[in-house]
């Protein structure tokens, strides 16, 4: 596995940068974080019109740099058909520099997961400011509070919300709970997606809660797929290498369950094996993300451990929205970042909090139980 | 009746007119508007710790004043049990001021119904400025763009809210109705009730939209409630004289049926006749406001004309959460101001807003046909 720290860092998002970086966080989304394709779209037409965004990485922030976080929340279901409005790409921008006061030095991803790895890029570009090589979850998760400045304890206020045709909201929640509660049910109102800035924060609380460097590896995960045909690797093998990775099955869709619930896309897949796992059954459960993989009573993998379905051939990485029946796919699992394998940290995003009634095992524990084949 | 050009303008709020008014929008509120007790204490207390608040008549507004409305907003159900904190009177007022960049020269009531004339009390004795003597509905309406405001186009905007643990939240809605989806979905999150001011606006704006004299009116009508007695008149008698009113119903509450749902109250009560309606049987609807009185398939009274219940014996106004089993009513009813029969009022506002399959007929055409018993 390449660590994140001997990777290349990203300095500039050009076009092929966002090309790498919407694969990668497609598969650090593991099914959720909004439409990568769409991100893609956008992000590569600010490109075009205004120029490549710099990327900085966590230290170079000065400590008094305001950086906010700007991201798209609600449905997956929803965002494939509601592409945002132009106008709300920057009003809660400008609505969090008014209450401030102040400019905004850096914009970053508030997840490293599908399209919203690239939302904060079209901000930027618009802006020409840089966006910061990190985010607050190291993947993608399905509310508000699922985030690293949310275990440190940090204020998520002031929170600033748009929808498509002209509504904004900006709201002090008394902590991260009362964001996600209060910031939902507005997003249900909205249609079931709106873009959103939370935690907006100094340069120096910055460096020291943000996951670094992730859209960097987003960007190495996706030049791994798309490369390592050049290099005669299969590109699951090359990325599981990458990423400490594990090979969880390897089946077909065969039973897919999706519902609108609480303003979540909600459901269960049922795979089928293939290969070496025939005559097995593989379930994965969702909320937006990819959230618990079981074969029969066992755990495959666990929140918040990542757990992504890649096509079983070219390795590209299938959203929760976008899985369909007959797809044939391997399921792959990589251990998440340390801070959410803490006390707080399972209580925040743990199998319980979302009503799996299996504990967090991490995915090495459970790859070595079972004979796993890592690569 | 005496009409509100000729009544006695309130010029001052003490602790004896804060009595009257209780009353007196308890039945302008039509079962709605809030707990008027807890509303009272409130406003009492206020004038007890600042001194009595001034009352200005619209014609006294200046042209830039910035005039407030300043309401509870939520469940009858939930406010009679979560008094509002300290806190609650003042933040929406003071994030107001700090969006517009400008002090507020007067709060007024959103409707002058229930607790929801006095809320503004409290406000204005803390700021000590003074309360304008008018309304946007000259009665209770359970949603935010049943208001004459939204009648005339009005911006809601800024919308501001607050609970009672700390949250706040400013708005943009692009008109009332959006204002009302996301303001009533916040409202549920913060627990079923919140402070809220919305439809800021000029002097100027506001002698052309309010209802004017409605706490007068209100203040003019509890005057009556508690001195007919001493003038020798059945005080239901001297009100349904003051007011142009009818008596629709003497009966019994025979069964009350409410529930908690999207943020309101909704429910229907039926009353088995006493006296003269002895064997008949009525039916009241309500949505936190009594909004249609039937007697089998016949209407008695539809909104948006008043429909108020009254303890037979004292006159005194009973709310819909109030309304006890076995209470002895005369329910009546009263003509609405003007601007809600016009045919955007009726779309607003009329019976088929409501889900009720009837149409709306003035409650002088009901009583005509009916024969109906008018003081």
């Amino acid at each position: 596995m390449t660590s994140i720290n001997e990777m290349n860092r990203l300095t500039e998002l050009t076009e092929e940068a966002i090309e790498y970086i919407a694969v990668g966080a497609a598969v650090l989304g593991t099914g959720g974080g909004g439409d990568p394709h769409i991100g893609k779209l956008m992000a590569i037409g600010a490109i075009k019109k205004y120029g490549p965004v710099k990327v900085i990485s966590p230290d170079e922030l000065g400590d008094d740099d305001l950086v906010v976080p700007f991201s798209m929340i609600g449905a997956p279901t929803v965002m494939n058909e509601k592409i945002p409005a132009q106008e709300q790409m920057s009003k809660p921008l400008d609505l969090i520099e008014k209450e401030l006061g102040r400019k905004i030095s850096a914009i970053m991803p508030i997840e490293v997961g599908g399209g919203n790895s690239l939302i904060p890029v079209i901000a930027a570009a618009e802006r020409g400011i840089p966006v910061l090589d990190a985010d607050a979850m190291g993947r993608a998760f399905p509310e508000s509070q699922m985030v690293t400045f949310y275990l440190d304890g940090m204020d998520p206020s002031p929170i600033t919300m748009a929808d498509e045709r002209g509504n904004a909201v900006l709201m002090h929640a008394i902590d991260g709970i009362w964001e996600e509660r209060m910031a939902r049910a507005v997003t249900i109102q909205m249609g079931g997606s709106a873009s959103i800035c939370d935690y907006p924060a100094t340069g120096a609380q910055m460096k020291k809660s943000v996951i670094p460097h992730t859209l960097s590896l987003a960007y190495e995960i996706g030049k791994t797929l798309f490369e390592s045909k050049e290099q005669k690797q299969h590109p699951i093998e090359a990325l599981l290498k990458q990423l400490n990775g594990y090979a969880l099955f390897h089946g077909k869709a065969s039973d897919i369950r999706r519902r609108m619930e609480g303003g979540f896309t909600r459901g269960e897949a049922t795979f089928e094996g293939t290969g070496e796992h025939k005559g097995r059954t593989m379930k994965l459960f969702f909320q937006n993300e990819f959230l618990l993989a079981k074969e029969g009573e066992r755990s495959l993998a666990v929140t918040p451990d990542l757990i992504s379905l890649l096509d079983q051939d070219t390795g590209m990485p299938i959203t929760t929205e976008n899985l369909k029946y007959g797809a044939r796919i391997t399921a792959v699992g990589f251990p998440c970042d340390p801070k959410w394998r803490t006390p707080k940290g399972l209580d925040t995003v743990g199998p319980k909090y979302f009503g799996y009634d299996v504990p967090f095992v991490p995915i090495e524990e459970l790859a070595a139980k079972k004979g796993a084949n890592q690569a």
